[in-house]
């Protein structure tokens, strides 16, 4: 059975969490934190999260598992069978992973972690955020879905990373990403209703105590 | 036929024409530089190169634009059929994008066209390379090409990236990536032998005049 390693609290674990969710998949989750451990990095060569193990061994990369997902198993497809349509898919994928969700986690130490980020490394992630979400808006269909009337991979990016997204732009630059772009926020309201989010919520919500408690244990020992 | 619109200083562009050369494909290029006038938006979402053109429309991102050819395109296949054997690439090609080819790119300002990029962000810069390459020795093969006995899109990532952030890591930090690394240099000396490598180096050499004059008009301009 598919094992998916990773941490309620990630957002990256829930975009395949997610997934395997959707398509009504049998897996198995077990928690972990990115480590640098000897150990962990024989199974995520670079210490991060989310990890699958399949019967032939063990994936990291998001984007990578949820392709492998997409190839291997059944269930509701997340991608559209046509190479064109599968292709405007994944640019919005890497549109939102790259323009947005990169730039907000740059900030991520300081709208979470109370630590202090660089005013230079802040301004530059305000600057990409605001090209980040053009992009989206000129690229996006929003009817209702992201890539059109199916909810495909590029949806789930958009869930798991504006809202971390505009929580960075609000607390740090008093921007509201979301003003003026009406058909993503109407799309975020709609995902919302969906029944696994509300279960990966309600799973990040129960694990945010042990998370924090283990930011905390790392910063100290840092 | 296909038409690849982009730069030939680019190393996005040159990863795209590369596999096209490699497949054999036909095709038509276009040069062009990012923009965000209105009209290159509309082929381009964020104003980036490489684009696309395909009879169904253009596409954007390397890694979407790469995957389309693999899936519609005759030729030499640059993915393994094996779906986690193909995953295994994929994540090779993320790790070198995401974790060395991205820092690198942060310090480009500084190392390719006099500006000044803010200290916290080349140190970002240089935590992220040390452990994109420690990433790499870990998942690569070396075998010699990066995944194993056959070139891959891993491999196209690996040449277009590597000697850039090495640049970038000489020029900054005095480090140099592949130290300790026999393998990876290896499979560059290796690399740089392909008769289409070396036509993308001799078009890169022919192009960088203008490319530079572009770079100056606009940096004057902003």
């Amino acid at each position: 059975m598919l094992k998916l390693y990773g941490f309620p609290v990630s957002n990256y674990y829930n975009m395949v969490k997610f997934a395997l969710l959707e398509k009504g998949l049998e897996f198995e989750s077990v928690t972990v934190f990115p480590s640098q451990d000897e150990q962990f990095l024989t199974i995520s060569p670079c210490g991060k999260v989310p990890v699958l193990e399949t019967e032939h061994g063990f994936i990291s990369e998001t984007s990578v598992i949820l392709e492998y997902i997409e190839e291997t198993q059944p269930g509701t497809p997340l991608l559209p069978a046509d190479p064109f349509a599968r292709a405007r898919v994944r640019t919005l994928m890497r549109e939102i992973e790259l323009y947005i969700e990169l730039p907000a986690r740059q900030c991520y130490p300081e709208v979470f972690f109370g630590a202090k980020v660089n005013e230079a490394i802040k301004e530059k992630a305000q600057h990409e955020l605001r090209s980040g979400i053009a992009t989206l808006k000129r690229q996006g269909s929003f009817s209702p879905y992201v890539a059109g009337d199916t909810l495909t991979l590029a949806d789930i990016y958009f869930l798991y990373s504006i809202d971390l997204a505009r929580g960075v732009a609000e607390q740090l630059f008093s921007l509201d990403l979301m003003a003026g772009f009406p058909a993503a926020q109407a799309l975020l309201d709609r995902l919302k209703q969906n029944a696994h989010v509300q279960q990966l919520y309600e799973e990040k919500a129960q694990s945010m105590s042990s998370f924090l408690a283990m930011v905390r244990k790392r910063l100290e020992s840092a």
